[in-house]
């Protein structure tokens, strides 16, 4: 019996890869089951039982009957959430180790830059000023991350590993051996005052639009040996107030962010973040997946579902994420 | 009975705190013994038993007759040992856990921002160029650390922790959990040429001068994801021959650099360094010593020693650290 088979909707391709190179690795590690890039006329919709997407167009979905399994190329499905006419199958998000890894290599670079004063470092440099400053030890700069999935809690155990001290904020209760677990918007204000170093790998639903604004910002310590609180964003864009991030740098509510994604990506050339001398960014890269690692987690996902199994990391709709 | 007087050769101060700050905090852990802060007329030189110093001149060291051990406030040792009068009493260098994580905190902020394209995604910001580029993950990248002391040994395991492959050189044979280790001449073109990213912690000695060399980096990995092999020097300057550096960042034997250290400090205003594209320097404040753990470190050790206990650290004559 043939097996069922599975669309690829890549249009333009990953940052790493095009939609061709995908359909070649998709065939590899599917070697038993057609593998269709789209759009494919010669191909029925009825036939496809599984798709595997990446910023697909609202409503492509919707064109074949007998889904049963979506899987999402990348970590975060917001943009597929939100699309009201997406199949009620399965939607299946990437969680493999690659990717948390390089999360972690972000955070840790962006956190250990702030606390070490790198830019006023390069400034100095530019300048051929020999000049060093007081540094303080890690172990009196409090990091707290927001969200505690997968990421959260593997960028969380590598700060405590450098000597940080690390506390976490998720929507539910969390327990992390050597990390200040805290959770809900009850505890939201307390993880807050004792945050030097703001990470955000939050998930995008209707819950966390918007969560980094002024009221947040406001909160943080402003008793530590930095000057003022660090942001630091690789989640999504959609989680940012960008307007109170630029007043909160200037007015000195935060004294620096990093940020790797934006309401808008690409970064329109004249976002004020370019140029501005407290903004450390990137072109939402934070955390790019690896082809070969995900294409072969789609398709161990497809056997084990197709032999009765159960799929892992599907997105709970009512969560968002 | 009198305690044993420690005196203080401190001139001009450390990077954090003056000579009277070095005194005052002396006296707090040190509350049963004269401190003396040199130069001082009205002191005895027989009555100083212990030498608590930071860059002493030449010679200094000898007017004492009674000295019992010398105490140096940082790790390096090669400037004390090039003194031929320094009298023949246990020189004990400074190991404290702060001094050990700060360094490791440079290590990996250095090695990530190589690791990560840094140096481009700052270009790219400044252009306002949003062009994310591949990024490998950490686990194709081998980073080779010269010294596997208490620093070294540190540094390799923060690394591994981030998912770095990791190997070691030093002068004697050691095992450390999940780091290849390399030692003696006959095995460093081995440790050299798996090596993508060389981080040099070496005390500097006779057998380490100018180990930093062109012979050295023409052996690193050729065939690695990183475009060139990358040097990071947070050891000493004189480990570094500065016109081979200079030479081979020109012409492509190595990618970029990384130092901490030179071999004249400050730096001087026309050092080629200041505005090499390829260079990021820092003033020699990779891991800034915390006078507070020092003046406890030393207090502790002289309490040790005259109750008959053992000093630790105490340097190798014959080695040089």
């Amino acid at each position: 019996m043939a097996k069922g088979a599975l669309a690829l909707l890549i249009h333009g391709g990953t940052e790493n890869w095009s939609p061709q190179r995908w359909k070649q690795r998709f065939d590899e590690v599917c070697p038993d089951r057609p593998v269709v890039l789209l759009p494919d006329a010669a191909f029925d919709p009825a036939a496809i039982h599984y798709a595997a997407v990446w910023k697909p167009a609202p409503g492509e979905l919707a064109a074949f009957p007998n889904l049963r399994v979506i899987f999402n190329l990348g970590a975060g499905v917001d943009a597929l959430m939100a699309d009201a006419s997406l199949p009620k199958v399965p939607l299946v998000r990437v969680s493999v180790g690659d990717l948390t890894s390089r999360m972690t290599e972000y955070v840790v670079l962006h956190v250990l830059m702030h606390h070490r004063q790198e830019p006023y470092l390069r400034a100095s440099q530019r300048a051929k000023r020999w000049a060093p400053k007081a540094q303080w030890p890690a172990s009196v700069i409090s990091v707290g991350v927001m969200g505690l999935g997968t990421l959260g809690a593997n960028a969380a155990g590598a700060l405590k590993h450098l000597g940080f001290r690390v506390s976490g904020w998720s929507r539910s209760v969390r327990q992390i051996d050597g990390i200040e677990c805290f959770c809900g918007k009850e505890q939201l204000d307390a993880f807050l005052r004792r945050t030097d170093i703001l990470v955000c790998l939050l998930p995008l639903t209707p819950d966390t639009r918007h969560i980094l604004n002024r009221g947040v910002f406001a909160k943080l310590n402003r008793d530590s040996p930095l000057q003022a609180p660090v942001l630091i964003n690789a989640g999504r864009g959609g989680l940012q107030n960008e307007a109170d991030i630029l007043q909160c740098l200037d007015d000195g509510t935060l004294g620096a962010v990093s940020l790797d994604v934006f309401v808008q990506e690409p970064l329109p050339a004249d976002s004020p973040f370019w140029t501005h001398p407290k903004v450390m960014l990137t072109p939402h890269n934070a955390a790019d997946t690896d082809p070969d690692e995900i294409s072969k987690y789609v398709a161990r996902q497809i056997e084990r579902f197709e032999a009765g199994g159960v799929l892992e990391n599907v997105v709970d709709p009512k969560r968002g994420y």
